[in-house]
């Protein structure tokens, strides 16, 4: 994933300062939150489909529509991708300790 | 973001290989698709409140908990992060793309 | 409510059968479960949206999106409207039961 | 469905005037709108699982679920099911129009 999504979100927030004429992102922020926030549903229930038909192309496709829309989401409410990135950090730690603690467990 | 999507999905990967008890990510590889896809709905939900909230730290909180049950849902199906990764980049360059044209545009 | 329901529920049944031309009913029964699940994942959305601004107008409305795709839904299934009637009695007398249990309480 | 859709309603809209310990209706009462409304995106996503598992009996059940907390957030919000059942009855209507339309055609 390296900086894909930092290039993505990067993008969204250049639309967003300098809007271009026939940019979906434009056309999502012009319509605003709660026409964003349904494209988020609509993709997460394409998502789920596509998972339950075990079709993994449709899924990487229907993941990466759900993906741009959350960065939408996000330029839209103001959210630095540092603060998710954080957050996830955050997570990987508390996940990952739990990995050092089981081997403890196995040495006892 | 850099890499912190890749850590937190290479630990979802070890337990997926690795499982440890009392792990709640193990909990749900043992419940299955169903349950992932479930919490995955969820999650989407929680965090489309948390935004008509306006409530940002939730939102991020949100956001994170719908990453973490997508990247479960991405090991659970076997799809590499690197194939979601490659998908965003081809949108990233098409979006991307908007802007050289426009200023060509302006230059006209 | 009363057969408001069956009246609709009728009516999409009778275009599954009796297709016609120019109906979006059989545009979704056309598209097939996929189609349909999706439009229900997105009324859902515009649902909690409707809900979270206090719009009720725009809720009932969204209701009624949200109840007819899942008329489709169970048509495109072959679920006849008696068993959710059924199941939705069987509940109703389970939520109805805690009152006297409690009226018990009160005279104890 | 007759009126078990009233019937139930009006179990929901008794708990709201008169809280019954215990009572899961209430429960959520209590939590307020957003616990509403995540239940109700969680029963959705319920119901797109179920139905793309073809498991009927289950699909049943996952609807009852979702109509149950619809009938809650109407409650919550003050929404009359006469209000929901109109805007049906009009939307029957415009869809039962179709039908003589096309059989005027196929007199001609």
């Amino acid at each position: 994933m390296k900086d894909v999504l930092d290039g993505l979100y990067g993008v969204v927030l250049d639309r967003k300062s300098n809007p271009q004429e026939g940019s979906y992102t434009n056309y999502l922020f012009g319509k605003g939150l709660d026409k964003i926030l349904k494209k988020v549903g609509e993709e997460c229930a394409e998502t789920l489909i596509a998972a339950k038909n075990g079709d993994n192309p449709a899924t990487v496709s229907e993941l990466c529509d759900l993906l741009y829309h959350l960065l939408v989401l996000m330029a839209a409410q103001d959210i630095p991708l540092s603060d998710v990135a954080a957050e996830l950090e955050t997570r990987r730690q508390k996940l990952g300790n739990l990995k050092p603690m089981r081997e403890t467990d196995r040495n006892t």
